[in-house]
């Protein structure tokens, strides 16, 4: 196993991360072995790493020990970095030589609120690059034993947040769907409230139907399936916390289901 | 660097595939190193191994030089494994006791297709797992060094195909297109006249704008950057084709660009 692993990682394109760098890479969802060979590889590189909440520390393992970690995660209502300060860290530790690693749970590119990093990084010269991960929903979908799109069904799949669902007057994400759409609510549970009194004045208590994914592919897994009007009771029974992912789909041409919720926990 | 990759890959949850089973596995977007830990180790545990067209051959050096690699790609226009036939494959080996992995680009979850082959499997009795992966629209966002949603700007992202974009009388996309919208469509380049047109119709020439990434992350990868008036000429010039993504913006109160387009190859 070692020779094909090890020839993996040293081949990984493109280029070794450079002296005086910023790689922002995404450590998927949560499992430790969710990381690509590219990620693992800037870890091995890194002279620090920042890393968040969300990240499993054991992912930190797969660093050179000699690696500074430095905690910039941000629990709700707890004391934290400000990102204007993670941002000049970035900055100040790269303008020093270092090649240092932004280390963000799922993929840097989904709700990972990286442009002002990047912005301070393009205004100080400092050379970055993002590596892509596996995002939550994929994971989710795939605890589900399911697929996110299913041709001919469900043809298109829109992310949005839960911030997204609050916001008052923002009606962007129960416009968009339509039959033939699933959206992933990422940290949904937040907005379950206003999620499903949207759904059912929408009148679509029935045709949507629920998956609520908490902790994805993690140890303690919860799923749930639901409709609208047994969301909150299904989150409040089960008790069913962010971070989590919720599945509305509304399938094309389908016999809307008689209204059932399921809940399994992990394994 | 070996032990903690070794470490990793030994570790990897949940469980090691089991003797007649079947694991769908993400090999991301075809770069080698932007396949997960657990892919690899799938891999390597694979007995048999099951692989698309757009699946980097690099990656099956990940597996073990004993596993049998049995090509299943779809090549438009040529001869190609039915999907009957892949799926019985499947089910076949599987039920003789061996570990098979169908190797399927980006995230399995993702535009796959895999319907048929998990119904096969179910109906067969057949044990299955879904390994995510990193999917195309990540790598062609990380290749432009951005992100596929920024805060404020772009809250939602949805993904589509070509195909549902082609389909007479579909304009779910369109009615989807909202400010602080980005759709990801995924081979997009087939459908490229029928988008430009409807983008022109719906009045959204300048507000939206467009980028398209063929073969992101690989050797031969090129980005351009355009409007819809100018989409058709920037694909004819620079011979700009499938696999591709393409990203339309609208984003959220901005004033409307210059209408221009840019072109960059590969690094």
């Amino acid at each position: 196993m070692a020779p094909a692993l090890l020839q993996a990682v040293e081949k990984s394109k493109p280029g070794l991360q450079q002296v005086g760098s910023v790689a922002l890479v995404g450590a998927g969802p949560g499992a430790r072995d969710l990381i690509t060979l590219r990620g693992v590889q800037r870890l091995q590189e890194s002279d620090v790493i920042f890393y968040d909440r969300l990240v499993d520390p054991e992912i930190l393992d797969l660093a050179r020990p000699s690696a500074e970690r430095i905690y910039v995660g941000k629990a709700p209502g707890s004391h934290h970095w400000p990102q204007k300060k993670t941002s000049q860290a970035l900055v100040s530790f790269a303008a020093r030589g270092k090649r240092v690693v932004r280390l963000k749970c799922g993929d840097p590119g989904v709700f990972a609120r990286g442009a002002e990093e990047i912005n301070a990084l393009d205004a100080a010269g400092i050379p970055y690059e993002i590596v892509p991960g596996v995002t939550a929903a994929s994971a989710a979908s795939a605890a589900l034993d399911g697929f996110l799109t299913e041709r001919g069904t469900c043809d298109t799949l829109v992310l949005a947040t839960g911030q997204t669902a609050k916001e008052e007057g923002n009606t962007g994400w129960i416009a968009q769907l339509q039959p033939g759409t699933r959206i992933a609510i990422y940290m949904g549970v937040g907005a379950a409230e206003n999620i499903a009194n949207e759904l059912i004045d929408a009148g679509l208590d029935t045709q949507v139907s629920i998956d609520i994914v908490s902790r994805a592919q993690q140890s303690d897994q919860v799923t749930a399936k639901c409709r609208a009007s047994t969301m909150l009771d299904t989150i409040e029974t089960y008790r069913i916390s962010n971070p989590a992912i919720m599945f509305l789909t509304w399938p094309k041409s389908k016999t809307p289901e008689k209204s059932q919720s399921t809940v399994k926990e992990f394994r």
